[in-house]
This record gives structure tokens, sequence and C-alpha cells, in this order.
């Protein structure tokens, strides 16, 4: 393994450490592991909180910032982030209207946060949580009872964070990224593991001629290894599992995510044929993002969110966001 | 090889189509592979046009836009583009106040730009050129005569463009730039060679535990093989050769760029490390971006720009900027 980090045991505090450094309108919290808002919360706003296992940058710090989340906390790679980081997370988000947890579905990752929010309201904090679960791909795995959260939550706490600077109340926001999930569908198709540091090798092993199906954002396994392909077969393969899921129609926004591994070029090449296939399925692709939002390492491949949209998604989408990994003004 | 693509001869004009539809700012020829703004050119404004062989992305065509370049012109991957396209681009970016062509120092970039600004004047379009060299690794290469031209044209693009938004002459832009270029050193370091989609193999073959110190933007050999190492120590390396070329010190930007394969969570270390050591040399990092910026396809590794900065350099970099790959505004 070649990896750019100083050691196994210190790679999220390094990078915590350049989070900082890069970035002077977050707060990182070395100690208890909560990147917030350098300026605090705001009194009266409802704080948006994120966070699961590191690994998928620039999930969920990298959405930290006006018009996005409050505070994010990152667990060690591929594991939930502990009770008392989320507490943390949740106090530093509270500016006194409720704190919504936006989590996504792993074991893991829902209890930390259920007993987080238990902790949160013996100290009066009111706290709300909705569980993403938008991967079409499998409905168990080896990290999830039910279906896994991925891309969706890229569009949730955009969407959430646009609603929260807007005033709504803990219920609108709560209701709010609940549709997200409900719109919203996802699948991934991996070319190649990526490696965790700790682990020294890759997650999985791919023939030279195989991908991996339906793959987590952790490496899980999909629904089956197929043969590597063009990208317009891989492409039209994942969005075949959306469509079969919630069928496809209307204005969507569509996220074609890279998993980390896989250059910019080759993602915009798959972003023009999920337009194709997309236009041919009736459905009409107003709003995008294409590139690295929720990865897994050095994994390569790409996964795609579609999420059906209406005026007010639109609205909020494009409402003013200022985030290191998020970022627009109109 | 397994790569996102339909085939090795269709890797650019399936990008392109991915980018113009996803970025409807953006016009896209496909004829004449040239990406311009979609509103034309501005009437009285320099012209500023950036190109070079594709695999950088998002450099160059994730640049243009607002406070950024007119047009781009990618070539095939690792590959000029040619006269004809450049001038095309060029016929683009030209709103009567002369165009500037800012290009990376690469033998075949520097001639075809060179007839192309020929070709132009023929036609009345008055053309400067600044040939970018910051790669301070070696003097000259397999593709060069002379340094290479590396991350610094990054920050070039983002400085001219800000001053010809704000009204500079042709003369004063191309001034800029050339300080630009004078005050930036580059250099990069690869722990797994990128595979170009026609070669179907890795550029170069490194050992599990080597290293390529100084190598290029298209995989060309640098100063040495190395052994791998903690980032901390790699970093410093690239820093002792920044700094033995031109001594750091006072405020400087610092573009911690990613190759293209390696993920945000050690780029964020290696910055993390850059500072620090900086820091330790008397300098003060007062900007930096941290990402993938100018790649090698899937290449693991990462480069270090640094670039000295005044007043001007600082205001100008703040400048509002509205492009798919680098956006802010003030």
């Amino acid at each position: 393994m070649k990896k750019l980090i100083n050691s196994p045991d210190s790679v999220i505090a390094d990078a915590l450490r350049g989070m900082a450094a890069a970035h002077p309108a977050l707060s990182v919290d070395h100690d208890t592991r909560v990147i917030s808002r350098a300026g605090g919360a705001a009194q009266g706003k409802v704080g948006l909180v994120s966070g699961g296992g590191s690994g998928h940058e620039p999930l969920h710090g990298g959405y930290v910032g006006p018009g996005m989340l409050d505070a994010a906390v990152p667990g060690e790679i591929y594991t939930s982030p502990v009770p008392d980081q989320i507490l943390a997370a949740t106090k530093a988000a509270d500016g006194g209207a409720g704190v919504l947890h936006i989590v996504k579905n792993y074991t893991g990752d829902v209890l930390n946060f259920r007993m987080a929010a238990e902790l949160a309201e013996d100290e009066d904090i009111r706290v709300s949580a909705v569980v993403m679960n938008d991967d079409t791909a499998v409905e168990d795995s080896t990290f999830t009872a039910g279906r896994r959260g991925t891309g969706a939550t890229v569009v949730a706490e955009k969407i959430a964070g646009a609603a929260a600077a807007q005033g709504a109340d803990l219920d609108a926001v709560t209701r709010l990224v609940t549709e997200v999930n409900d719109r919203s569908r996802s699948f991934g198709i991996a070319l190649h593991a990526g490696t965790v540091p700790a682990a020294g090798t890759p997650g999985f092993e791919l023939g030279p001629d195989e991908v991996e199906l339906g793959v987590g954002i952790h490496g899980e396994p999909g629904r089956e290894r197929g043969s590597m392909a063009p990208v317009r077969d891989l492409v039209a393969y994942a969005l075949e599992a959306i469509n079969a899921d919630r069928p496809v129609g209307g204005d969507v926004l569509v996220l074609l995510n890279g998993q980390g591994g896989t250059p910019l070029i080759e993602l915009y090449g798959a972003y023009a044929e999920a337009v194709d296939w997309l236009e041919g399925h009736g459905a009409t692709v107003t709003r995008n993002l294409v590139g690295n939002y929720i990865t897994s390492l050095d994994q390569a491949g790409f996964s795609i969110t579609v999420t059906a949209l209406d005026d007010e998604l639109v609205r909020l989408w494009d409402a003013p966001v200022e985030t290191p990994a998020l970022r627009w003004g109109r």
C-alpha cells in the first residue's frame, strides 16, 4: 500500500489539521472531532448536523457552511462517529430552534446518532432525525438493515441547509429531508476497490474484466459481479435499477458522483450517457453535479443519484451556498 | 485496463458532451473542440485562451467563465491542440481588445499556439502569449525544452481572468501572468502512474515501495526514484526543491493539488504538512486551494505550487469567479 499519509493511525487527525488550515470559515475541534462554522450557531435557526465514517470526503465536513450544514462529525475510516462526538456537534449547531440529524442508514450510525439525540434532549435541545436510505442496490448489506444511505445525502444537506437559512422550522426542514430521500434513488458501480489505510489492501478483489454492480460506499458487495462494459452500458445498468424502483420522469437532478479514484474526464463521459438515457426515458435533467462528492477513499467507479424535483426543491437547490466543497451564489 | 469510457477513441468527444450538458453557461463546439462562454466574447475585454492536452481536468475547460478564461482548447490525451483549433478559440475569445494565450511549456503546445497566434494576427486579432514554466523538477524533459508548465497555470488563469474582467489591457494582463509565473514554483511526486486509455497500461511502473520525485503531468520522469515515506517527508522534499530554486517567505498562496487518483482526505493531510513546513521556513500561507485542479488522469500523487503574493495578486485572487471548477463571490 502506498498512501499519502504519516501513519494509518494519524489519517483523520492530519486531515482535520489540513481542513482547519485551509478553511478559516470552519472551526475544527481536534479533541471532540467536530467541524462547525467558525461563527458559531446562528440564533433562531434550525441546526443541521451530519456525519459518519471518514473516507467519503468531501462528505460531510466539506459541506459545513452558510446554506448547508452547521456541524459535521467524522468517525474513523468507515466507522461511525461516537455518541459524545455527535452530542458535541449537536450543541455546537444548536441555536435554540432545534437540531436535525441527517443520518445515512448504517447500523452504527443510526444507533450512535440516536443515543446522541437522547443525550441532547436531556440537555433540553430538541432533536429530529432523518435516516437516508436511497441506495436501490440491495435491501440489506454487511453494514445495514434495510437500504444504504448514499448520494441523496448530499442533496438533502443542500436542500435542508437552504430551508433552514430561510427560516424554516424543525418540522419543515425534517419534512423536506424526508421528501428528498423519498424522491431520490442511487446506484453505484466499482471498477477497483479502495484501500483502507489500516487494512493496507483493497477492500475486495475484482478480476481484470470484472465490475461490482451495486457496490456500497464502504466497498460492500452489490447485487452481482458483472463484466466490464462500455460506460454507456454501465450507466444504463445503474439507471435501469433506479427506474425499476422509482420510475423516472419530469424534471430531475442528477448527481454523477466519482468514488475517489476515477478522473473527471471519465465522469463527464458517464454524465453524457446518463443524460441521454434519462431523456430517452421521459425525464429532463435540469440540475446536476458532476464530480467527487461522496467517495470511498481511492475507489475507482461512480454512482448515480436521481432526485425528482419540484418547484420548491429547485428554489432551495438554487439558493446560495458557501462551503469548501459546494459553493454558489445567485 | 478498466476505464469508464466507451472506447479510447471517443473519450474526449464523450467528455465534451458531458461538459456541455452539465454546464449551460458554457458553449461547446464539438467540431472545432472549443469550450467558450455561452454569451460570447465581452466587447472591449481582453480575451483569455488556454489549452493543452486532455487528461488534466478540470484544466482548462473547467476554468472557462466569468472571472477566468474566455475559451479553452482540449487536445487529444496528453497531446497539444492543433493550430486551427486554437485559432477558433482565439476568435471566440476576441472582444476587440486583444487575446492572451496562456501556454504551458511543452514543445507541441508552444509551437501550435505560436502558429495559431500568427494566423490570428493575419485576421487582425492582436495576440500576446505567456509560456508558463513553473515546475522546478527538471530543466528539460521528454516533452519540453526548458522547464515544464504545471500548477501555476491555474493561478495565472485566475489572476488574469480577474484583471481582464476589471478592464486591464492586454499589456497589463500579459505582465500579470508573467509575474505569476516568475513568482511561482511547483514540484510533483507520484505514487502510481496514470493510464492513457489508448495505451491501456500505466505510463510508468513503480515498485511497491517506490515514488517518482519530480514527476511531470504526463508521467514524464522526474529527478529520481525515491522510497515511499511518510507524507511529511514527501512534502518536505517537494518544498525543499521549491525553496532551493526560489526561497520562500512572506505571504504565499499554496495549491496542494491531487493528480487525479488520490483521495481528498490524503490531500488535506499533505496540506497540513505543507503549511507546517512553510511556516517553519518564514512564509505565511494566506491563500490556498486543496483538491484536484491539474491532474494526470488517474495518477496517484500530488503536486505543490507556491506563489509569492503581493497586495495586487491577493486582490485579483479574491475577485469573483464563476466557472465549473472554481467559483466564489465576494
